[in-house]
């Protein structure tokens, strides 16, 4: 039996993955008197207050919305909020499992950027946090960043950063292994929706100089700017600094990392044997990388990553959200900061001790009890640096 | 340490009364492979090509969101969604323990009207009913029954709804006892906001054809209309068939029934004193009733019941929406309707035996795990009759 026979009917066993329980006995009228009716006045007054006691008498303080519309489902596509339900789940007990993280799957009857930002906003009394999820790009982009704007809780889109951090913890160990300096490299990548465009925001906050990104229609020009939506404008900003009209194959020639978040076999063997010594290869189009685990080694890369458990290296969010929003919610942040997913980045990255580190373990796996923690360590004191604690 | 004490300190303590879980265990790759991707995808792209099979494969079926915008909080007023978070944590604990029903709590930002409806018609693809609950009369009514009109999931204002089941069991036992036919009684309401509208309502069908409404300007007469709002224009029409101009007091004069869901001490000894023999009072102010427990009992009143859970006979809501949405979701409803409701409270009259009955016990205890099982058969049977099954 396959992953997606055993996978339907467990679903179906399950009815669910998650459940909701309580963290008291209710037994007695006493019980009842504290837990509810009439004790519970006495914490409801203190919050009507002062708003803050929320944090203090309520769950608010570890518990995170699951937002989607299920216009980008894995790699579904658009089926709609009601098949999307599975995948939010499945999130919320990785939360739960991975992050100590309570979490609630909202999928909702709407895919108008207007409603969803709305509807968040209704949220905030009831959720420490909000995590946007397979949303199609770039409304992803501006519903994340309108949200930020007006919500005083973390709102993190873990399709664009979840990926963009573990890349770049991958990387950090990587370019160790292979003695090679951020400034120095170039790197491609391929695909420029939410995935790509924070993997770009973080290589340049990584000091990388060199970046080339494809798109569906090729190379990313400022000349082209025209052509291209809010977020391909940006991107076309800080790559490609000569704008260069460059093929793929052209780009690939003498690169140091090709990093693919788009479609199966975008990338070949040629391709790969063209880039420069000690070559780095991140191919996480899911199920089916950019170029096949195999095919890339025998064409000599160094060090491959992709989205599958079934090769070394494995590039997994489960590494980053649920210590993120662990520690976001521990120190009571107000928001993500780019500040925080770096250290996120580096948290990750640090597990692996120099001795340990060699081409197949750049990553650690996502059972690594350490993960969570050590990414919400370093989240927690970033926040503290940056001062965006409420 | 009283009560109130005691539930703020428990409530710092817990953080939080709820949390989620997980139903299976994650502790390797194939465990992940089947909760989340890729296995997740099958479920997903089933629930995509026929949209009810969300019931199949998520919780959907088994969720309720309890929806507050922190308007009408217990007897604190409005609040706010932040204060009212810790009462609608204590209502989804109430789901669960007494009815298995998981539920999640959002008090969402804001009062008005629209806003409400609308967040909550985004929520259909997550939740399988929405129980709304301390939103201020006449708002809630005109949100329940927008939303019934335009879900197919079952919508329940327990506000209105729940006091309004117990009520009429605790009635169809007291008129048991007395002696004394539904057609036959004058029954006098104190109170006419969400409770005592939906009380009134409730009575009519259960066939009592004299009833006086009393709100604070008094009693509820036709001839006034103009001034009334639409719920009080509903009950002017249903209540006081001859256009009487009568105070309180006067109506009480050989009453059979007093039912208050209003403020303290509204009556007095001598008003219930002034009642037809075999007087029955339910005076549900919380947590100071329309009269005194002692004082009721004094002036010679038969059956006595208040919502407090420190005499015989409470009239707590507890009772009915737990079982009732339990029936509701095991049976797939699509909306709770009158003979549900009317099925609820038969289910939880017949709970006391003829030769159990008497005038200290004419309500079951929120304790008594027969309930929640009698009121969901109930429930599922007559949503079969009346053939509201998706």
């Amino acid at each position: 039996m396959d992953y997606y026979e055993k996978a339907l009917e467990m679903h179906e066993k399950w009815k669910g993955k998650l459940s909701t329980e309580l963290k008291m006995t209710l037994e007695n009228k006493e019980d009842l008197s504290i837990a509810y009716t009439p004790g519970v006045a006495e914490p409801c007054k203190q919050i009507s207050k002062n708003k803050k006691d929320v944090y203090k008498y309520s769950w608010k303080g570890n518990v995170v919305a699951i937002v989607s519309d299920g216009s980008a489902v894995l790699g579904l596509g658009n089926i709609g909020p009601h098949g999307a339900m599975p995948v939010m789940e499945g999130k919320a007990v990785l939360f739960k499992h991975f992050g100590g993280v309570n979490a609630v799957p909202l999928c909702i009857n709407s895919q108008d950027t207007e409603e969803i930002v709305n509807f968040c906003k209704l949220l905030e009394p009831s959720f420490g946090g909000i995590n946007l999820e397979d949303i199609s790009a770039p409304r992803c982009v501006e519903i994340e960043r309108r949200l930020k704007e007006e919500l005083n809780i973390p709102v993190f889109h873990d399709d664009q950063h979840g990926t963009a951090i573990v890349t770049i913890a991958a990387l950090i160990n990587s370019l160790k292994i292979v003695k090679k300096k951020a400034e120095e490299i170039t790197v491609i990548v391929s695909g420029v929706g939410a995935a790509g465009s924070s993997i770009i925001k973080m290589l340049i906050e990584f000091e990388v100089k060199n970046i080339y990104a494809f798109g569906r229609k090729g190379i990313i020009r400022k000349s082209l700017n025209e052509d291209y939506d809010f977020l391909k404008k940006e991107i076309a900003l800080i790559t490609n600094r000569d704008d260069l009209d460059l093929t793929l194959k052209e780009a690939m020639k003498n690169a140091d990392v090709f990093i693919g978040v788009s479609s199966p076999k975008v990338i070949d063997y040629d391709m790969v044997k063209s880039m420069n010594k000690d070559s780095i290869v991140l191919a996480m189009a899911n199920p089916e990388p950019e170029i096949e685990y195999d095919e890339a080694i025998r064409a000599g890369v160094r060090i491959m990553c992709t989205g599958r458990s079934d090769y070394p290296n494995q590039v997994n969010n489960v590494l980053a959200f649920p210590g993120l929003f662990k520690g976001a919610l521990e120190i009571g942040a107000t928001k993500i900061t780019e500040g925080m997913k770096m250290a996120a980045a580096y948290g990750i990255a640090s597990l692996i001790r120099d001795e340990e580190l060699n081409e197949d373990y750049v990553i650690p796996s996502p059972f690594d009890k350490r993960v969570a923690e050590i990414v919400a360590e370093k989240v927690r004191e970033r926040a503290v640096e940056e001062r965006v604690i409420r």
